[in-house]
């Protein structure tokens, strides 16, 4: 198979995104698949004017994309429980795999879906249905399918998160911090499905599911908000060495399961209670693993269409290859791979921390920061600490900013060579680490 | 078919692992797959006392695995380059998919392997080559396969990763950690693999080809280890706002890719810095999802057969299925899906923040107290305010230990029912999440 025809409906935020990243990293998916991935059709009942579709034909019916014949999958992005559940029950009538992003859809009407896809044979698809862009559908499905799951705990709605990491930092008031999430566009302007923990609770009842075999569920789990949450809960719970964070908790006992959405106090020190802003994680702790923990972008246009596009990816690669190389080895098509080289450590730019040890006489620093300014190297931070008693010699820790290995090690060596400067330069390199 | 048979090379720490999750976990495992996976021959040079094989048959030759006709999948666990490398050979040859945690295999000999294998058409599997039981490499190959990465960081050695938590920590010399963790048996009498970097070398070329579309280089890798770290430049580090980790880091630029394993200071808030002990974490950066963050267990027995586990798996499910239909939409067979049912909420074992609002009198402490008691609720922690001046209310902050949540809404009726308690009393949970 040289191409595969996928069809999109819904143009919105997630379909505008799937559009670009499909287009933008075209080369990368086709060396990835073996096939190139075609959007043929778009069904959308407007434009959009953030999203240049080119010359794909855009259908304002978007049952005209399940019609379609030239299309191996539909992408469902249009939202709700009504239309959408249509739409993908016909385009499984009409033997097309569908990959979605829609939590409610799959938490309420899954087990009707997937058993008409079962019956017509195809794949129905929902990485971007819980924690966008964080591949947690694959990791309880297939990276952790050895394991007997005890349980999960996942920050699974950006919107409570980031109220509720505001009202930490910054000690503000739930309505006010809520009311910057709305004009930032995080939360909706009905904010229930939010803060209520509705979002949160079609999310867990999909992981659930996943974790312990059982059929979706959303009937039965305990829902409860954040709303309630005052200032004063927050800090009281720091003074106890806590953090408040909105949490999903599904988890297996001898007489059931646990499907609980409620704010929850957890120990400061847990990586889990360090997720803060809009980020989503989910942690999962399993018999033979321990505590696996999985942490991204929950939401918005590009993380949620990243989870779209590995689900189109994982049919393309089924429709396209033997069952045996369905996934290539090293992620690439070996044919594809890329003579990019590697480079040398003193072509890489990095800050450095350098401890010295240096003579306790004057000029010494200015000696070391000469060296640094001629190799174009500037200090970020210094840290000179007082000799000790009876001692000449004192410590001197510089942190500088970004500069190629090479000019690094010039300047230290110079550095090295000064009288006033004992033994070696100690570099450790600093990576700031943000996107 | 009815079922899937696993040949097991070694059986040492990880073999004995995979075989003990293989069987603890069969039930589990055949309702994900559809079919049951079968461990139909050992070979191992010694016997395991603290693996009990049952009835397995025990192979002295590991060649014999890759000869059985009987045998779909064969487990390469045996470690090291020379014989591993000619078993692993040898059984592609015979048409058998191969599941290997051997990352020097795969990073030193894996392009010449994967060509092997792709001419047979056969899997080569290696999810537990890199950090144990964290499912990275699918996250990589799959789940981020639409994405570009830009770049990835990674702490891939626990022992390394143990050392320098234990040196900020506790304020302890390399050398003393270094011995304690050879004692504790993280570390190997030869510590240099894992303190020198060449392990994480190992693990960062393989996880850089799955993100790049490079074969694998390992002689191109530039490696620095943490045996130089002094005491004092965790504490500057710490002063500076820094962690010092030991990273593996791959990063795409334009005029290459760089591929460096170093000590470097990264920012304390990120999360990433607070990985501590034998933990393994990798952050990845890509185009759509922006970062995200995989944590787990890097190493062990049962943490890296979860990986071994997962794959055979994934080759299981490839035998045992028609294409469409290879992995079960909810993870299990739709009908294997279990009956257990959703407890409700009242049934609910957890521990309790509560805050009320107290009239300032003598005894009020004590009638809340006895009310818990009576319950068969202990107060673990407690914050009594001083009341503001001019008030004659005091917020009164309880944290109680883990009871059923029907007895807790029955003790808190009874608090709000009390003259010198006013208003409602609200109640947050507490999860410790500990394993």
């Amino acid at each position: 198979m040289d191409s595969v025809k996928v069809g999109i409906c819904g143009l919105g935020t997630v379909g505008s995104g799937t559009f670009a990243v499909l287009k933008r990293n075209a080369a990368e998916i086709s060396a990835r698949v073996g096939a190139d991935i075609v959007v043929a059709q778009i069904g959308a009942r407007r434009d959009n004017p953030k999203c240049d579709t080119g010359d794909v034909a855009i259908n304002r019916d978007v049952f005209a994309i399940a019609e379609n014949p030239e299309i191996d999958i539909l992408v469902e992005l249009i939202g709700g429980t009504t239309v959408a559940k249509e739409l993908v029950l016909k385009a499984i009538a009409n033997g097309k795999h569908v990959v979605t992003a829609n939590k409610a859809l799959i938490a309420e009407h899954g087990n009707e879906i997937f058993a008409a896809a079962a019956e017509q044979g195809v794949t129905v698809a929902f990485e971007a249905a819980v924690a966008g862009g964080i591949p947690i559908i694959k990791a309880l499905r297939e990276g952790l399918a050895g394991n007997k799951i005890q349980w999960l705990a996942g920050i699974i709605n950006g919107t409570g998160n980031f109220i509720l990491s505001e009202m930490r930092e910054k000690g503000r008031d739930f309505a006010d911090v809520l009311a910057e999430a709305q004009e930032l566009g995080y939360a909706e302007a009905d904010p229930t499905f939010d803060v209520e923990g509705i979002d949160a609770a079609h999310k867990l009842v999909i992981l659930a599911s996943l974790a312990f075999g059982i059929p979706l569920q959303f009937d039965k789990v305990f829902t409860e908000g954040i709303s309630k949450i005052a200032q004063e809960d927050v800090t009281y719970a720091e003074e106890l060495g806590y953090r408040i964070k909105h949490l999903g908790i599904a988890r297996g006992t001898s007489e059931g399961i646990e499907l609980r959405v409620h704010p929850t106090l957890i120990p400061e020190k847990r990586l889990i209670a360090n997720v803060n802003g809009v980020m989503n994680a989910v942690l999962v702790q399993s018999d033979a693993v321990g505590p696996s923990l999985y942490y991204g972008a929950g939401a918005g246009s590009e993380p949620t269409a990243s989870a779209v596009v590995a689900d189109v990816i994982d049919v393309a690669r089924s429709l396209s290859s033997s069952q045996s190389s369905r996934v290539p080895y090293l992620s690439f098509k070996t044919e594809s791979l890329s003579a990019h080289p590697v480079l040398p450590i003193d072509a890489v730019e990095t800050a450095y921390y350098l401890r010295m040890t240096a003579v306790d006489k004057p000029g010494v620093l200015s000696k070391v920061a000469q060296i640094l300014s001629d190799g174009g190297i500037s200090i970020e931070a210094l840290i000179q600490k007082e000799a000790a008693d009876n001692a000449n010699l004192v410590p001197m820790i510089i942190l500088t900013n970004r500069t190629i290995e090479a000019k690094l090690s010039a300047a230290v060596s110079q550095i090295e060579g000064l009288e006033s400067i004992v033994g070696e330069v100690t570099r450790i390199r600093v990576e700031s680490l943000a996107g």
